[in-house]
C-alpha cells in the first residue's frame, strides 16, 4: 500500500528517531497570514523596523508559528493514529527564525507505555525542528495516547522517561539576541509594564475574546501541513463522538498568546514550554478567552537586557476570564479548555 | 491593571497627541490577502510589470489597505469604547506605501462635545500614518461617539472643528508619481473607459454582489490589528442588541471598491476621502452591491497624465443596485449600507 | 455602457484572439495563501532547500496555482455568461513560474458549435498563460455553453475543432528543468515510492477527507481574481436552480491535488492537462475525497532523471472512495464531482 497508514503504538521502538516529511520555507507571508488567524500584535515581530532598532536583523517569525509548523510535520508520523495529546514539557526555542528559513523535524522515541487495557499505548516523544543549515530551532517533548493495531502485539521495551517539570532558567534566551532594551520603544510596544513591574501570583484577565470558524481553523491547521483529519473531514466527524471537527489545539494556544497581548505586550519571545495540557476540545463557533498568572520570575544569566516570567495560560471556552476560572480541587472548571505553562520574555 | 481599558470622553484633551502602538511591516503577503479577500482587480496594484511601465518603482499596496492598516492602530486608543464612528472627513493619500514599509500612526484630538444627554460625546481626530522614515503616508479625520466612563465627568473644552465638505483638487496626486500615461495598456486594465469618458452626474451600477462570511471579516479585521471586540466576541455580541458581530465598516469600503472595478476599472488610485457614513451594519451571511456617482471632474494643477473624479459610491446589502438605490429625502433607503465621497485618479 | 457584460455565443469569431486584462504578480504570498487552502505538501513547492539540492533555482509555484491565476483572467471574456465549464484538453506546463513573475493571457476561439434548440451554443478557446519575458507558461483549450443574447442571430462560421485525447509524453517536461534525482531525499519528500513502483492499472484511494467551507473557496476564487458571480453571489443564488453558491471547478482540483499527496508524494509536477470533466457541482459543507488509477506510464525522450505517468484522479464529495467509485456504463457514481486526466512527473 503506498498510502500512509500512520504508525500503531507496536510500530514505536525506544531510542527510534523518525526524519519526517515536508521540508517547509517559511516566509513574510506566513507572518502576514498567521497575523490574520490570530491577530498578533507583539511588535517585535510585527514590524522589521521595531526589531531591527532593538538587535534583531529584522522581526523574527512568531515563536508558536515555528511551532506548530514543526508539529504539523511529525503528525503523519506519530499521531495519525492517536487517541489523545496528552502533554508536553522542556520545550525551548533553541534560535530566532526568520523568513526565508527552511524548517524540517526529527522526532525520537524517548518513552513507550502500554495501557492497562492493552488497547493503546502511551508514546513519548521528543521532537526538535531544524532549519536548512542543520542548526536546531525548537525542541520540545510530547506524549500521544495511540491505538494499538493489535491488541495481543508484544510491546518489547517500555520505558516512562523522567521530564523536568520546568525549563531550568539558565537554558532560556538562546533565540533571542542581546538586546538594546534601552532602544526597546515602550509606547509603541503598547504597554509600559516590563519585567520589573510585574510579581509572582499576579493575575492578569486578558479580556478580549474571539470567536473561531471552520474555515479559519483549517485554513491555520493546513498552513502547518498538519493533516490529523478530525481537523478537516466532516463527513467522518459526523459519526464520531463529536460529530464536529476538533480544532488543533495549537490554534487554541496562538489564540491565548495573541489575547495574552492585553496585560502582557511587552513578553514578546515565548521562550520554553514547561507542560501544557488541551484538556478539552474546542468547536467552531466557540469564543476564546483567556487569562494569565505569573507563576515565577527569573533573571537570565549574564543578561541585563531581559527577564523571564513564568505563566500559567488558561483558556476557557464560552466564559469569560474576570474571575480567573481554573480548578475546583482536581477537577478542571468545565469551560477551560487549555492548561499551558511557559516561560516568556520581557525587556528589563 | 495592565490591560487596556480603552478612553472614555472625559479621557481625552483638546490637542492631545496619541501615539499610537504596534508598528506594522506591510508585505507582499499583505497585498496577496487583500486580493483574496476582496478580488481587487486594480493592474497597478496586481501587477509590477504594469505599474513599473508607467513609471512606478513596482506596484503600491492598495490605498484602503494602508488605510485600514493605520485606522486599526487608532481603535486601541481612540474607539475602543465607541459607540458609532460617525464620520471621515479631509482625507488624503499622501504618498505611494510599497511592501516592506513600516506603518505607524499618530492621532490629534481637534474637537470634542459633550452629547446633550451627558452619557455620551463625540471625539474628533485627525489620524496620520508614517513609514519608517517618518514620512506621513496618510492623513484623516474622523469623529466617533464614545461613552462617558461618569456622567457626571466635567469636560474642560470643547470644540467643534471646522472640516472641509471636500479635499481641493490642489491637494491630490501627492502619492501619484508622474506617470507615462501613453504606456497605459487599457486593455490590459480591463477598460477603454479614461478621465476624458466620464461626466459628473453620471452614474454607474457596480452590477456583481459579494456575500461576506465571518471568517472573511474576521481574518480581514485581524490582519489590521483593529481589535475592537464587537468585529470578535459572538459570545458577548449574542448578548448584545444585534445578536451578531459587526463587520468592520472598512471591509464594506473595499468591498464596494473591488465591486467598483466593473465600470470604474482605470480609477486606480484612491487619492482622498471627502466624507464617508456607515449608514448601517453589515452582518455575516449579506450580500454587498455597489454603484458610483461621478459628482465632480477635476484636473490636477500641471500633470497632464492623470485627472481626478469625485465619486459618491453607494453600498447596499441583499439589493441590487440597478436602479442607484440611495435616498428618499433625507432617509435613507433601508438597504443602503454605505455612503463614500471620495476622488479617485483615471489616466488621461 | 461602461460594465462588462461579458460575452454572449454570437460575439465570438473563429480564430478571434483576446487579450484578457489583469496582469498579476504571483509571489511566495500566493503559495502560502495556496498551503493555507489546500494543505498541499508536495517538497518541491514546499521548501526552497529541497527544490534547489534536486536543481531547481528555488521552489516553483504549484502547477494548479498558475492555472487557476491564468484561468481567472479568462473568466470576463469567455465564461460570464456560461451555462457550464463542459471540459479540457491539450493542458501543457510549458515554464516553471517562480515567485516574483507576473501573469497574462491571451485566449483564441478554435471552435465555435451553436446548439440545436438555438438558445445556447459552445466555445472552444486555447488560453495561454504568460509571464512578463512574453515566454508563454501554459496552455489548454476548454469549452464552455455560452447563452445567446438572441435566439435568432446567425452564426457565421462553425467549427469543431479536433483535440488530442491524451498529450504525447514527447511533450511533457518542458516546465521541468534537468534534476538531479539522486539528490531527491525521498525521505524527507514522504514517500519511497518513484516511477519505476507504479504500474498502469494501479489504483490508489487517497483515504484523507476534506471539507470546504464558503469563505475558503471564496478566498481561493478570488485570489485567482476569478470573478464568476455564482461563486459569490448568495442572494441572487438563492433564486437559481441549486440556491447556493457554486464552489469554482479549479477547487476541487486543487483539493484532490493535495489529497493526492497520501498515495502519489513524489508526483511533483503536474506536467500536462489531457483532458477533464466537472461532473457535478460541489457546495459548501461537502467533504472532498479522492481516488487515482495509473492509466499509463511514459518516459520522456533523452531523460533519465524523470518519468511520466497518467492518471485518472475523480473526486466525490460525502462518499469516501476506497472502492473507487467511478461509472456504471455511462453513468457517473452520484458522487463522482470531477474526472481529470492528467500527466504527473515523478523521478526516476
Amino acid at each position: 500500500m503506498k498510502t500512509n497508514p500512520g504508525n500503531s503504538f507496536e510500530d514505536f521502538r525506544l531510542g527510534q528517531r523518525i526524519r519526517h516529511a515536508t521540508p517547509r520555507t517559511v516566509t513574510a507571508a506566513d507572518a502576514a497570514l498567521y497575523t490574520a488567524l490570530y491577530g498578533s500584535r507583539f511588535a517585535v515581530q510585527s514590524s522589521d523596523a521595531f526589531a531591527r532598532r532593538i538587535g534583531y536583523p529584522q522581526s523574527p517569525l512568531d515563536d508558536w508559528l515555528v511551532f506548530h509548523v514543526v508539529f504539523g510535520k511529525t503528525v503523519p508520523d506519530i499521531s495519525l493514529n492517536a487517541v489523545a495529546n496528552l502533554g508536553y514539557a522542556d520545550g525551548r526555542v533553541l534560535k530566532p527564525v526568520f523568513p526565508g528559513a527552511t524548517l524540517t523535524a526529527v522526532s525520537e522515541v524517548i518513552g513507550l507505555k502500554e495501557s492497562s487495557n492493552g488497547k493503546t499505548g502511551v508514546v513519548y516523544v521528543r521532537s526538535t525542528g531544524f532549519d536548512e543549515t542543520g542548526e536546531a530551532v525548537l525542541t520540545y517533548c510530547r506524549w500521544v495516547l495511540v491505538h494499538k493495531r493489535d491488541a495481543a502485539a508484544k510491546v518489547p521495551e517500555e520505558h516512562v522517561p523522567d521530564l523536568p517539570k520546568v525549563v531550568n532558567p539558565q537554558e532560556l534566551g538562546a533565540a533571542c539576541p542581546a538586546l538594546d532594551h534601552a532602544a526597546y520603544d515602550a509606547e509603541l510596544a503598547g504597554s509600559p509594564y516590563r519585567f520589573g513591574d510585574y510579581q509572582a501570583g499576579e493575575r492578569i484577565d486578558h479580556v478580549d475574546g474571539m470567536t473561531v470558524e471552520e474555515a479559519e481553523h483549517q485554513l491555520a491547521t493546513r498552513l502547518y501541513q498538519n493533516t490529523a483529519k478530525v481537523h478537516f473531514d466532516q463527513h467522518a466527524a459526523a459519526q464520531g463522538r463529536f460529530q464536529r471537527r476538533l480544532i488543533y489545539g495549537g490554534h487554541v494556544i496562538s489564540l491565548a498568546r495573541a489575547l495574552s497581548f492585553n496585560g502582557l505586550a511587552n513578553a514578546f519571545h515565548v521562550a520554553a514550554i514547561n507542560g501544557g495540557r488541551h484538556v478539552a476540545p474546542l468547536f467552531a463557533g466557540d469564543t476564546v478567552y483567556a487569562w494569565s498568572e505569573i507563576l515565577d520570575r527569573a533573571e537570565l544569566p549574564g543578561r541585563s537586557d531581559v527577564g523571564a516570567l513564568r505563566l500559567r495560560t488558561v483558556a476557557t471556552k464560552n466564559r469569560p476570564c474576570g474571575d480567573f476560572p481554573y480548578k475546583t480541587g482536581d477537577e478542571f472548571d468545565p469551560a477551560v479548555i487549555l492548561d499551558l505553562d511557559s516561560w516568556v520574555l520581557m525587556p528589563r
